[in-house]
């Protein structure tokens, strides 16, 4: 690493504004606090407290794929950290400037290249707000088929490079399932393209080694995806059930039978409370809720969730009709925007956990999880990504500590929360990514897997230049 | 690489000998010649001409994970190549022992560790044969869904090596969506196994790397695998179209409906003719035959058989019955041991050719592969593997060359193909991989994504011990 001094700083910006012009780089002191953090509730923890942990030395805007690879050999010859950045929405600290460097913003690289009616497929340049994205393929009669909660204020590129899963996974897939191809600038400033066809056997699949790799193997610039009609009709289905365990039941069985609902989601008994109650549903309800959406053509919504019915007849689930899901449905990004008015109060903590694992170990895992947390804070938790083979646990954890200021406990409930996880078999993150903060448990969800990721990463980036400090890589 | 003299060989045949003990290493002449080939049809055009081309110095047969570890780190020290073996049904070369070393065949490793009921997953070792396995599954109520043509002849571990597709990938998925998680021998000998978790968003998916390495990378030798009910119901239909235009056209439309027949195969009318006469279906049809088989849960079939006719109907398709499709299905694996017999007769060659592309431009690419081999051999050709957004297509090529020897005019007729395969946009493996066949054209299949797979390869096995010269690699 070169080490950066003030003379160095002024010839990088003079290189950065005649690479990319004179608007699309700045060391505004304002773009630098505002380019520090992303949504990880630990920088909110920052902000409440008045602290700039980590500041970038430079903010770049690129417009095009080969911007970004100028960028990319520029950071190789300086020695100057390069973190890609989308929305800023990711809450693992993943797009945090831990050692400085140039955040580099993709957003302004927003432009749908291609949509292909009759392969079903969309070619699009990965800075675009999904929200926009999905507008947009609904104007053709298209759509994505990928709603994470954040879909307002987060990127393609943030989806394939943290794989993401949005709330119609369970019908549409996750977006590793969505991409096709991809577009990617390695940490040599190569730009390198996936080949666009159904399936390949041909060795490897690259597209798998760069999804989920969060900026530390390359940048990803653009990405062909599938896509869907836009649904004919909707079907919701709303049932209670005493516990989780018969609702879990329903959701494997109809799974296994190959059902597919566009959304399926069980609340235990707190969580049904709050998050009827965060998106200002009236009617009272007590039990554990179980939604489902059906969606797509008519006779196929019809028999899926007649099969369903049965299903949660024979679990004694009791029918409460449409109301909560379509409530829901309504409602379904609100709840994500009361983050903010939670952490407003002082020493409160609060953050999401989403782990996943096999059916056969599910409940193990939401005990496990449950008992570690449980004394210290409330923990409410819903089951919202189902498999043919497993399920994952959405944790909702918020309190606070008497005795400890307040990051430190924030740090103490994620120790314990993802030994507990650990421990009981499951995976440390179903869509969430890891970033800072689950970086130090990689090497034991990954095994000696790390190792090999570890010399990928070396092989590709010797001079450490993309994102730094991130899954657990040096 | 340390040169193999004879007295290296004595020294590291007793180091085999007392790893694996003296019943599981050979180095007789019979063994030699019998590992020196798999099924590439240019190894058969070798055996009529009565050359052994590539003998391995030593055949071995493991049976524990740990063996194959300790014989990977024996290699490295003595840098003799290691080649995984199957069952040798490989057609693309890639099990050949081209620069000798030890072929180890792991089909002694053929236990199945467990069947979770509740999960419905299987972990088995590596070296069983599909049929076993599918068999084993069978008796305790499920399938596995995987049903390539060579299902007697093939194990695990070579779908997993190669990326292999089923007969029923349509509705049950190619070899990589069945692989929940892998265990794998390193080139160093380091054993790693990923984690078993329905979805895990915690960096690269490493499965998707040594899937389809075809052991360049490192040694699957267990996998934990999803596994399904079996059917309670099959539903057959059969129909003719006049041209594959519009056949293609029905599989499209079913697809992107999210309809997912186990099998759909359309033939041109050449392949129609004769694929049921191979099979020994006695009436005469002329036209493009579509055959389609739903299988799962009754109504669902019903549906979905019913929506198929409806689209058949829209595109002229002349509904021809069950028989057809049930015939296929009775003799689905027949066709395939009709080869040797065809190679028996001088200077014929015989092969086949799987490419696949989207729907967009999978006319385009039958055509162009037609007319490149059209002149010069017979072409029949199918669609067998269908998806939302593309095709695979399956050319059969038989003939011969009266100016060239016959292994010349092989080498010519894999040039045009390919060639043509590429110019067309093609991805030039569907499901048979690489091996040394289509070696010299990875690095236009793949771009620059070569020197990443290259540059892993180097840093993963440094001595080059596994599997050289296959892929592309050195």
């Amino acid at each position: 690493m070169v080490s950066r001094t003030k003379t160095l700083n002024v010839e990088l910006f003079n290189r950065l504004r005649d690479l990319l012009g004179p608007k699309k780089v700045s060391h505004s002191e304002l773009d630098k606090v505002a380019y520090s953090k992303d949504m990880w509730p630990l920088g909110q923890l920052w902000t409440r407290s008045g602290e700039v942990k980590y500041k970038p030395d430079f903010v770049v805007w690129p417009e095009t794929t080969e911007e970004v690879s100028r960028l990319v050999k520029t950071c190789n010859e300086t020695g100057y950290p390069l973190i890609p950045y989308g929305a800023g929405s990711g809450v693992c600290g993943g797009a945090v400037p831990v050692d400085g460097g140039i955040v580099c913003d993709l957003k302004k690289m927003n432009r749908i290249d291609a949509v292909n009616d009759k392969s079903l497929l969309a070619t699009v340049q990965t800075g675009i707000i999904g929200e926009h994205l999905e507008r947009r393929l609904n104007h053709k009669g298209y759509t994505l088929g990928h709603f994470p909660s954040s879909i307002y204020s987060s990127t393609l590129g943030g989806y394939l490079a943290t794989r993401s899963a949005g709330q119609l996974s369970t019908k549409y897939g996750k977006i590793e399932d969505m991409a096709v191809s991809l577009q990617v600038v390695l940490p040599d400033g190569e730009i390198v393209r996936t080949r666009t066809a159904p399936r390949s056997a041909t060795g490897p699949n690259f597209n798998q080694l760069f999804l989920g790799s969060e900026g530390t193997l390359g940048i990803i610039t653009k990405a062909t995806l599938r896509i869907h009609p836009k649904p004919e009709k909707r079907v919701f289905q709303s049932y209670l059930f005493e516990g989780v365990e018969k609702g879990c039941r329903v959701i494997r069985k109809a799974l296994q039978m190959g059902i597919t609902p566009a959304v399926v989601r069980l609340y235990d008994k707190a969580d049904t409370a709050l998050s009827l109650e965060a998106i200002d549903f009236q009617q009272e309800i007590k039990g554990c809720l179980l939604i489902l959406i059906h969606e797509g053509w008519p006779r196929r919504c019809e028999l899926e969730s007649e099969m369903v019915d049965r299903i949660c007849k024979e679990e004694s689930g009791k029918n409460i009709g449409q109301s909560p899901a379509k409530h829901w449905w309504k409602n379904r990004y609100a709840i994500n925007y009361k983050q903010s008015l939670l952490l407003s109060s002082e020493k409160m903590i609060f953050d999401t956990v989403e782990v996943a694992t096999t059916w056969t170990n599910l409940l193990n895992l939401h005990q496990s999880m449950k008992s570690a947390l449980g004394d210290q804070l409330t923990v409410l938790a819903h089951f919202s990504h189902a498999y043919r083979d497993g399920c994952s646990i959405y944790f909702t954890i918020m309190g606070q500590s008497e005795d400890m200021p307040d990051t430190e406990f924030y740090h103490k409930i994620w120790q314990d929360a993802l030994d507990a996880c650990i421990k009981a078999g499951g995976t440390i993150s179903h869509h969430h990514g890891v970033g800072i903060l689950k970086a130090k448990w990689m090497e034991r969800q990954l095994g000696s897997w790390m190792k090999v990721y570890a010399g990928i990463k070396k092989r590709l980036d010797p001079n450490n230049i993309l994102n730094p400090h991130k899954m657990g890589l040096p």
